[in-house]
């Protein structure tokens, strides 16, 4: 997608080395990082410089490449992935990225899995680029299928940011607003209320990429969903998910309950976008679902800037306020209108998830 | 209340001017204006100085004491109350102060009427302050009767600041908070989550004015509501409303409806906690009610501290993104599971209205 103008990815790799598009600094500066070793890219996962769930499993994969430059033994790529696993505790594509990675390249032999690594994290990155395009196609279908309550033009609602940010091109609850605006004549059909997502503010992510790209948007309050959806002003929510259970439930960025509720109360479509490896067929349902408690720090403390521009923060209470932060909830399954991946549309059911695992 | 460990309220009046503490710059000063004119009463208002519907009504009614003091003839006092009436437009406490002021002060002479305005006003606070009294009486005997899900210990859910601050004494939604409190021996038998409130923050305020009473308390980011809620770690959430229409739907601040939904979801209770006051008999329901939106740089800018602690600002966004900054939202009357007021408690229908404005 465009930054300033220019095609650009959230993740590359040449030369041994992979730059990434530092995200907790977005999008008060734009800022690229040069990742060289293993550590630096558990550190960019744990520290949320890459972000989204499709993102962290690609650099996870260039984590390894990187592990491998170092020590490409069984034993040091089976420690660099336990590592690299251990950085955030929701998103299965970590996992599942990972687990293909060593799938690969265990059965190679040592001096080949150097060059190897960087080829199928490469491959995986690509891959990741395909399905968000796919998702986009089955996504814009439902969309057109509502018809929009306002002539033709759509206005959805999203939460934090599954855009392009979230993965290495395109997005995943974000791909069928970008193939929608992408319809000659059309940029200007789709809209998209932006949630600004406390308390680290993913939203404003979303709205600087929906910007880069032209698409209409407009920045609320995560309290603002409900009133929203209720007055009739949103067509549909979309949003992504950093892990589907087996029978459909889908662990999100917190606050994403909220706002399937509100749907359901209005009769609202409310649909999760997320490439097939967000699945994870081993998770029975949403309560096996482990959630990241995060740093008080994230509520305590807001960045952006002053008025000159430059970075900077305000504390809005001390650091002897107990704070509450749970990183994600759980949308049961009831609440889901349709999981929206690479390989189809289907019901969030456990007959509906088996289908898309089955090839969609 | 307590501010550093001194019984405080949130205004007083003496020698024909009125002292308001600050809630624009709270819990990041502590300040006192002193307003002495009627445009000094109104701009207290608009800028949220003073906010909460009991504690707006409390200041229109010394603000109409102020304009006594310069004009009290019958256009005068008209005037006044139309400007006063203007400030905010969704808090029906503001109206019905407004008119029971003018329905008492015009039948008076009119030299009379400038101190018969100020004993008025006075009156008005005093009721106040017992009327958030009886509010907790009744809200206690409503959370004794739920047990508490951790051996007698309640913890219960807030939104927005419906605490003394929002009033001139003990609160509405936090006065059985105050009162479960109180009971000897058991100061620490009730918890409260405290939702952020953005985009105005008075999560913030009531995190402050708990701490001053030394109540256990946890602030959470708004979105993590249903997550608590869902997980069984909340036993009731109240609230407080600006607004009740005369089939029970409440409006409250933006994000309430969110966590009523929550509240429905998993068979927790929802109270709704205000004066008698609150109730529009005029207002057939929430449909009618007037949604405040207010200024996007609310949304846009944050206010805290610097490291040093003196006050500060950050910018999330640039003054071209669009925002949407409703600041209320309407709760249906199915999802409240009992209106609590200082007449007594009763079902959130059209019936149980009337019995409240019958006298409970």
């Amino acid at each position: 997608m465009l930054v300033d103008g220019v095609p650009s990815r959230t993740i590359a790799a040449g030369g041994g080395a992979v730059e990434i598009l530092d995200q907790s600094v977005l999008p008060h500066r734009i800022e690229r990082r040069t990742l060289t070793t293993l550590g630096d890219a558990a550190r960019a996962i744990a520290s949320m410089q890459v972000r989204g769930a499709p993102l962290i499993g690609v650099t996870a994969a260039y984590g390894l490449a990187l592990a491998a430059g170092t020590d490409p033994s069984d034993d040091g790529l089976r420690a660099a992935a336990d590592l690299l696993a251990r950085t955030r505790p929701t998103a299965v594509n970590l996992r599942w990225a990972l687990d293909r990675m060593l799938a690969w390249l265990l059965p190679e032999p040592v001096a080949a899995r150097g060059p190897t690594a960087w080829r199928l994290a490469g491959e995986l990155a690509e891959a990741d680029v395909e399905s968000c395009r796919a998702i986009g196609r089955h996504g814009l279908a439902l969309l057109e299928a509502l018809g929009g309550s306002r002539g033709g033009s759509l206005s959805v609602l999203t939460h934090c940011n599954a855009g392009w940010l979230a993965a290495v091109d395109r997005g995943t609850a974000l791909a069928p607003v970008y193939a929608a605006a992408e319809r000659p004549g059309r940029a200007d059909d789709v809209h998209v209320w932006v949630s600004e997502t406390r308390p680290r503010n993913q939203g404003l992510l979303t709205a600087w990429e929906l910007g880069q790209q032209g698409v209409p948007h407009t920045l609320v309050a995560d309290n603002a969903a409900g009133h929203l959806i209720r007055r009739g002003l949103v067509d549909a929510v979309l949003v992504g998910a950093d892990r589907i259970a087996a029978n459909g439930d889908a662990a999100n960025k917190i606050g994403t309950y909220l706002k399937a509720l509100a749907c359901a109360d209005a009769g609202v479509p409310f649909y999760v976008l997320a490439p097939l490896s967000t699945v994870d067929p081993a998770c029975p349902d949403g309560d096996a679902i482990p959630i990241e408690e995060r740093d008080g720090d994230e509520l305590r403390i807001v960045h952006g800037t002053r008025a000159d521009g430059a970075p900077a923060s305000v504390r809005l209470v001390d650091a002897g306020t107990a704070v509450g932060n749970p990183a994600f909830d759980v949308t049961p399954a009831r609440l889901v209108t349709a999981l929206v991946t690479d390989v189809g549309t289907a019901p969030a059911t456990a007959d509906g998830v088996a289908r898309l695992l089955a090839g969609g």
